[in-house]
């Protein structure tokens, strides 16, 4: 319905009239109150302070508009980037003081671009598709435009109309040209413009954006339907519609999510206060505020989490300055967003809704985040998989697990399907590499994204799943890959003390059909919960199965013989990522279970697995074939079953033990798993863990029949075990 | 002065009458006062509460006494440490409650200890030179006896005299003569006793507070002044002497000394409350007090240094409670103290002085810790070498360079002389491997000390200092070793710019004189002060000089093309710590300079060395020849020097760059020195650092002529270079 409102509202062509200024991120009435407050709202008056002084040191800078030549973390590329930083804190500082030196500054900047920009040609580094003219790649261009506007915005009175002009018909006009179309001779960039891609999304807001602030409705209904301005093929309305899940879940995961929530954020606070009949933040059931509380919800310990590309990002990063203050803005009775602003945000955005968070925070009106555990689907249509983060129930545990069951994720997703982590005490145990990159670093690749990104980073056995014949899912073919998503097969976090999450994959490996169970359980007799892992693989013909767990920590202990390499160490294969790895050591598994056991901060961490003498244990770290030292020297452990056709890779975790070397107390270093055996038959199987003190657990899978009153038999230890619906536990 | 008070005393053989009860760590005045202020000092009422909840705890257990089996970690062990905390909570708890049950609990397991102890021989394990009978070694006896004694003095006139009388025969009597004598067949205790080193320390105030505890006044005589009761051949007082060096530095490290603060001040404590006329915190110029500055100084953000045999500990540790709440309650002029306890304690003793110091800190009297740059000597009479830590004047930059040029410190020693560290903006940067060890782990060779401490972490290698011809310092042999000392040259923290400390090392590398000289000077033209590094090398013979340096971080750049261990990796060598280091990458040195960057948390280091062609530079990693993953896989960079008699290493190690994730901005990522000379003649020499835009730094060094007076000439560059004293800097 809302949607058919805003096409309405196109089709009706209605050019609405010029906006008083400010009108993107601040307005006239809210910079009025700002002023008023000036003294009252600690937080907010300390952002203004250090935007006062950024704009202050500004004014001291000598004008250095360099040719455009380095690349991300090179000379002209942080000039650039901190010249539209210091107009953009001289234009707000403008508004905020009403001091002219500051809109003098924006001013002089601004001719100086508008004297360069006409005469530059593409940028001379060519690393990019998709090269801008100021900066190495449009991308960085769009992110220009999207500052530079603000500041244009702040200081549009100031400028006299003749300025106006100079400036909209040599710089802005022709930018936006540009980012929307490109050159003549490579039009590229139009391609972008009209993508459903986080680029896009950036091109669409820094059009909307400059757009808004010279009253141009021609140029803004572009950026909100496309080129074409049908909304059917393009604009930033459409790349809602596309880039997240019904959910609120951004395709390319966490990191890209807190990237492309930037500009979402940015241009919906503009479009609210420009053509507020558009309730933007309405739209699609509120989908860009969901998505902030997805985002919020990716975190561990404010951090968020690590799959797909993905570098360290918190809380504390800038694009969470803006989401946290418009989206609180939108919607002031999600006062999670507050206690975020107060205990992780160094600064609110100086802004009408930055200033309102402030104002709440000191009113008292934060609330704590309540972070539960949650499944996201993946898809536009909420129809491509999904992913899950299932949390302790008592959040003094702190412990999550995450499971990747999506699509693809574009070109920052990595081929792995069915994939879980472990977060636990404030640490990482079971880890997921990320990506490996340097940003900015030029010593490395020129801050781009490393070759061993592609090479090791996005392969299979980076992460923690199956591997099929040493190959990564889809062959580490994108174009294949992103044809297909897992799909969820069971989802229940009602129960606290038994959650549950399944998926299955039939395209990741051809000719084996993929199903993974994982179950978060409170048990009695044991410490912490256990996650139990059921990893199972059909095929009709015999593969390599690799079971691989990346874990953050220092071993402790293998219960079964291990030839250690001492005096040499070579890779584990020979390709897809296997070459990364160097074998620390081998063994032969248990004859009916493999436990093996690390120390992270002041915990131990065991997982038990189901294995027999012909199984293959590996102790692993990366660093092999890595000429340039761009990976991280990170430990794997990892089973492997040779000639399987059908096989159960069958785990649990236990989390146990206290280690504190300040008062050198310990307990409970040792694990308590003493057996792992699988019981099935074609329709279902029980894992039975068996425990010290002849306790045990039986974990009840049934992997064909999905709902939930289907009755389930499996024979265990000669007796039959009776469930009914997908998964059960009994605790013994 | 003070030695001859006590020794008068002790000569006067006056036996001082039997104490009232409580008199150890806590006093009849004391107890009134604490029961008075409850509810009103807010860090010492949830002492207490933790305290009372640790004993409502104890009495809710089943007795459980095991027999005397496992090492450290296992079941016995814990549990017997887990009883005399528990008596100790109950003991202190019944004083300040006065509730019986907690008083009945301790007499309840006092009487099955001593039911048990007359019948035990030495404990089964083995492992020990001088095994215990409840614990593997006695050690952990005299620690169970300090605890002990506290609970028996807080219950003393709850109990009959029959019931003391029964206790002191069958429990602590024998307990004490074991600890001071041993078994008539195995007298190693006696050594320990008597002997000067920590283990002393503990017998000596394990046997002494019983003592006390017992009102026995000839027993008390023998832990002060040794079973002699001469005061010569042993005893507390003899260890007062000779363990600490006059300015406080105790011969193992920091590690150690934080352990061995803890009988220190609790001894003295009970003594100061027993025989007051011996102003035992007075005594050798308030050695105890220096001491326990000392140990405050040796951290960085609150945990302490690591060098010689260490493991992460803090200012949190049980130690510190104990020392930093008695130090105070004995000098209360030294309110830094109070900002530790407020800052970085999680609690304070439960006693007279923690209260002292719970209530000093709600009164507000804390002040903040005062760094500073320190030397201390090292030896009894302070001639033995000693130990530098350079701090910036800013403490806002957080910085600390340590400089070890000691005596070999006694069992937990480590070999290597003239070492060096770095710790920056909250990181270690050059480390020291400390120990190779897992306090308490059983998987962990029993949670004693890896073979690897000895092969890896004591070796010379591991440290950040010359070795020579692939040998440890005194070739590994503690016995030579522990002989020598390095000798100080130079130090001068004075000027705040240019803080500079020297020593000569002519022992350790038979038939070379080594010599270091290490400078922490501000720069203008430097983002943050540099660290400059003179290693001199001087022999009459060929030698292979090894230069390594142990950093934390990520490789961004070496200066000189490398071949990287791509498919195979090897060790660096066959023995002496090079064994377990892998080869990552070799290659050779710049024409004049060789370079290496790397990143830790938010900044860039770089260090830029003298070189030739012929220079031998590796990257190399912890790790190969290691069976049990005993050690921690960290990078080392190293020059190596062949065939070399007389040889210079000159560094400069920069600290450059802002590495900011979280906003993607980055600045100074690049090194700004570009060349290192080292111009000398027989006497002195002149290290010419050469950096971006022309600038220089020209290092100064005489290392024949320590004297202030004396003028030194090296020509540069074809001009005279002059200047006074044994060093000097300008900048150009």
């Amino acid at each position: 319905m809302k949607r058919i409102l805003i096409l309405l509202s196109l089709c009706a062509g209605i050019s609405l009239s010029a906006a008083t200024h400010p009108v993107l991120l601040l307005t006239k009435k809210g910079v009025a109150d700002m002023k008023e407050s000036l003294g009252s709202v600690p937080k907010f008056d300390r952002s203004v302070e250090q935007l006062v002084a950024e704009a202050d040191a500004a004014l001291l800078k000598a004008l250095c508009i360099p040719e455009p030549k380095d690349g991300g973390g090179g000379y002209s590329h942080e000039m650039h980037k901190l010249n539209y930083y210091d107009m953009y804190a001289c234009g707000v500082a403008y508004q905020l003081t009403g001091k002219k030196a500051y809109a003098e500054k924006v001013k002089e900047i601004l001719y100086s671009y508008a004297e360069m920009y006409p005469q530059l040609g593409y940028h001379p580094l060519g690393l990019s598709k998709t090269p801008g003219r100021i900066f190495w790649q449009t991308l960085n261009e769009t992110v220009w435009l999207v500052h530079t506007s603000v500041a244009y915005d702040c200081v549009y009175d100031f400028l006299s109309s003749k300025d106006r002009s100079y400036l909209e018909k040599n710089l802005f006009r022709p930018m936006a040209e540009f980012i929307m179309n490109g050159t003549p001779d490579y039009t590229e960039n139009n391609v972008t413009f009209n993508k459903m891609h986080n680029h896009g999304s950036w091109a669409t807001t820094a059009v909307g954006m400059i757009a808004i602030a010279m009253g141009d409705d021609d140029m803004l209904d572009k950026a909100l339907y496309g080129s074409d301005k049908t909304g059917k093929n393009g604009g930033f309305v459409k790349q809602l519609d596309y880039l997240f899940s019904p959910d609120g879940y951004f395709t390319e995961g966490a990191y890209y999510h807190r990237y492309a929530i930037w500009p979402f954020v940015t241009f919906a606070q503009c479009i609210d206060n420009y053509r507020p009949e558009l309730k933007i933040f309405e739209y699609r059931d509120g989908i860009i505020l969901k998505a902030v509380n997805a985002l919020v919800q990716m975190a561990y310990d404010g951090v968020f989490l690590r799959f797909n590309d993905a570098l360290e990002k918190d809380y504390n990063a800038q694009e969470l300055i803006y989401a946290v203050s418009i989206a609180y803005n939108a919607d002031k009775t999600n006062k999670m967003l507050l206690s975020i602003a107060r205990d992780y945000q160094d600064k609110v955005l100086v802004s009408d809704a930055g200033y309102a968070v402030a104002k709440a925070v000191v009113d008292g009106e934060a609330e704590e985040v309540r972070f539960s555990s949650v499944f996201y689907r993946d898809g536009g249509k909420g129809d491509e998989g999904g992913i899950a983060f299932i949390r302790s129930a008592d959040p003094d545990l702190n412990s999550l697990v995450s499971f990747k069951a999506t699509s693809h994720g574009l070109s920052h997703g990595h081929y792995d399907k069915l994939t879980f982590a472990y977060y636990d005490n404030g640490n990482e145990i079971i880890t997921d590499y990320g990506a490996s990159r340097f940003v900015n670093i030029e010593a490395k690749y020129k801050g781009h994204y490393t070759h061993q990104n592609k090479s090791y980073a996005m392969s299979t056995i980076a992460h923690n799943t199956l591997v099929v014949d040493e190959k990564s899912h889809f062959d580490g073919k994108i174009k294949v890959s992103s044809k297909y998503h897992s799909d969820i097969y069971h989802v229940d976090f009602d129960n606290p003390g038994f959650q549950v999450v399944a998926a299955k994959e039939t395209n990741a490996a051809p000719g084996v059909e993929m199903f993974r169970c994982l179950a978060y359980a409170e048990v009695p007799f044991l410490e912490y919960p256990l996650i139990m892992d059921v990893l199972k693989a059909d095929s009709d013909t015999p593969h390599q199965y690799d079971y691989p767990i990346h874990y953050n920590g220092h071993m402790i202990n293998l219960s079964v013989p291990y030839d250690r390499a001492l005096e040499v160490m070579k890779p584990l294969g020979k390709e897809n990522g296997y070459h990364h790895l160097w074998v620390e050591a081998q063994a032969k598994g248990g004859e009916q279970t493999t436990a093996y056991t690390w120390l992270t901060g002041h915990r131990m961490y065991s997982i038990s697995t189901n294995t027999t003498p012909d199984t293959e244990v590996y102790l692993a770290r990366i660093g092999a074939n890595d000429p340039d030292f761009n990976l991280r020297n990170e430990p794997m452990y990892m089973l492997r079953e040779k000639n399987a056709s059908d096989h159960v890779f069958a785990s649990c975790v236990e989390t146990h033990g206290k280690y504190d070397l300040q008062v050198e107390q310990s307990a409970n270093l040792v694990r308590s798993c003493k057996g792992v055996e699988v019981y099935s038959n074609d329709e279902a199987l029980v894992v039975k863990y068996s425990f010290i003190n002849d306790n045990s657990v039986l974990f009840c899978v049934a992997f064909k029949d999905n709902s939930t009153d289907a009755e389930h038999t499996v024979e265990v230890d000669g007796k039959p075990v009776k469930w009914t619906g997908p998964v059960s536990m009994s605790i013994n």
